[in-house]
């Protein structure tokens, strides 16, 4: 089962509060999805990922199809039961990594911040699918919408999207018109395929692409609001810069059927999920709070940002040497609770595991708490307010 | 405080059941002490450590007068407070790694299984004690007995060590005598040290040297019995072979006296622990179960081990690809009741860190499970039938 209800409107924004219902629990929107990529949060348990509030994560069909492989998760009873998570749960179509994979950062791809050399690892891309090289064993893979949804049906997610090319920032309009065309004819064969092979749990994202160009972004989500998709993800490339991104979103989640859920593909700095909540995005993802975990930064609200830290608190340090504050006071995680800066500076130092355990469980616990704060301050039609505890 | 009771021995062998009890909680013996080394049970947090029994962790004097610094854990309150762990903690004297650190593998030379070296590394030796180079930063570091039970203050662990010298397998039994000699010197200066500026909650145990010469451990046990140590660590060179370490092992403990809590440094094999136990041996501290954790291996009792396997289950191996059952039918740990072989197999082949955390909580549920098997077993005097389960 799939339903998705608007429980109330702002008056200031398109900002709505709403409530996502799947056979695995509810999702409470705005929400914030975490990356599970291979089926697992990066040094985290399941029991520890729950004690952060945690409503639903994101696994990558791209990566499972590859490693451990579908037939290994479907035999083990699907992902939930594979990896151990009873909630809701998204998987991607695999597309963006086939498109992004192999040349470099994917983000600065689709970004446009690299020179494109976007064709070099995708093999053959006809209008059946692709065909790539497996980054673990060089074989070559075939990937079709068809294919991709029987793989997504494999794993069994509440929410999984259809499969689409995901375009990167230097090809021309005439190109991005012609790819979105068949992104859309691959949409509708990933319909086509789950409503006849699907249980009628799953719900199926269209992803709106059409790059930069408003009038493709328009083609684009006319077809998505004309066919039975169960809601939106915004993906495709979002332009080159902050404020760029903020007018794409702005712009195509403006021509979406405002009844049904939106997803923002990849996107989730805070104050681009401010931007996005304004634009009625109900959920977001990003890899970017827990990798940074892993590389030593905590996130916290502006307000608790020392002076001479821009973005995170950077644990690596040495002026937190002899810390013994937590990361930040306010904060309720695992982590803050329990552990002082000056010991998570140590084990960075000393380039223990656990340093990347303690701030995942403190990055998630954070960003749930910024997503709880906005629902709160969509009840209270605050949201401006509040925005001012967290950025600047 | 300390204290050290004998509830039971058995009447076939010198095994005991007994309590120690110390200013953080008791430790019911025969127990396994759990290696801390850096401040930390690498890639588990103290939550995860107390669902597995764990009841007595150790760090190590020798990392972390480097890193941190035994200044920066006294400035958080000592190591209890700076790691989050309430419960009873030990600590060597910085001794065992100051003299085998540097050149290899630390239990090899120990063993005599490479060529000595053993000199190279450490810059001065005298009687007033040891000067090596830091392997953080190149620096010179003195090491004395006063300095390092200053340390092990500073740390403010339950149970901790005189400073000793730990003589390689190599050197030649005149060397060991006079070793030994001196480490009888640096165990009273650790002694009047602890006395003269202890705070009295800490126990100090004398160091037994001796290498595998009867006479010499003898004296050294000699020693040990006549002064006010609270009881006894078995160290140094433990022979070439697992017979004539069990023999030194078996010689050595019953020098010592008998109503005093004796260590064995730096052993934990499933057999050895059996064999330890029967002389006498209260507790025992190894990485073992926690470094092959992280390298993917599984410990389970002899009977569960599959055909194929010699001595852990290795879950790197593409046999447990697509298998779904637990590591272990019988254990009750966090890993077994909610994750499959399959999945950590998964994990292992993604690289992923979650796969060390799950070995490790399972591998140290397991080692806590063996303790408790064998406690029970004496309280009921079956220590031979309870034995097959865990050995061949």
């Amino acid at each position: 089962m799939f339903e998705f209800e608007i429980l109330q409107t702002s008056k200031q924004s398109n900002a709505r509060l709403g409530k996502i219902t799947t056979s695995h629990g509810t999702v409470n929107t705005p929400a914030f999805i975490f990356c599970a990529t291979k089926a697992n949060i990066k040094g985290v348990t399941i029991d520890q990922l729950k004690t952060t509030g945690v409503q639903i994560i994101l696994s990558n069909t791209y990566h499972l199809m590859l490693r451990p492989g579908n037939e290994i998760i479907k035999s083990a009873g699907g992902l939930h039961e594979f990896m151990g998570w009873n909630g809701p749960m998204f998987t991607d179509s695999g597309g963006f990594q086939v498109f992004s994979l192999g040349y470099g950062s994917v983000a600065s791809e689709i970004k446009g911040i690299k020179q494109s050399k976007w064709k070099k690892s995708l093999l053959k891309l006809t209008e059946e699918g692709a065909q790539f090289r497996s980054y673990i064993d060089g074989k070559i893979v075939h990937l079709t919408p068809e294919k991709s949804i029987e793989i997504q049906i494999d794993l069994g997610a509440d929410i999984i999207v259809s499969f689409d090319e995901c375009t990167p920032y230097h090809v021309n309009k005439l190109y991005t018109a012609s790819s979105m065309e068949k992104s859309k004819r691959w949409a509708m064969r990933s319909l086509r395929y789950l409503m006849e092979n699907g249980d009628g749990h799953q719900a199926l994202l269209a992803v709106i692409q059409g790059g930069v160009h408003k009038d493709l972004r328009e083609e684009s989500s006319a077809f998505a609001n004309e066919n039975q998709f169960s809601g939106f993800a915004i993906g495709g490339s979002l332009g080159k810069t902050k404020q760029e991104m903020h007018d794409i979103v702005e712009m195509t989640s403006g021509m979406l059927d405002r009844t049904k859920y939106v997803h923002l593909l990849g996107i989730g700095g805070i104050e681009d999920i401010f931007h996005g909540v304004r634009c009625g995005i109900d959920t977001f993802d990003c890899v970017g709070p827990t990798r940074v975990a892993r590389h030593g930064s905590a996130i916290v609200k502006k307000k608790e940002l020392p002076e001479n830290e821009h973005k995170y608190i950077n644990l690596g340090s040495f002026e937190y040497a002899a810390d013994f504050s937590p990361i930040s006071k306010t904060c309720n995680c695992y982590t803050c609770l329990n552990f002082s800066r000056a010991y998570i500076h140590h084990l960075i130092k000393t380039k223990e595991i656990l340093s990347g355990t303690l701030l995942t469980i403190h990055n998630i616990r954070t960003m749930n708490k910024l997503m709880e704060d906005i629902r709160f301050a969509l009840t209270t039609n605050s949201l401006d307010e509040m925005e001012g505890e967290w950025v600047d």
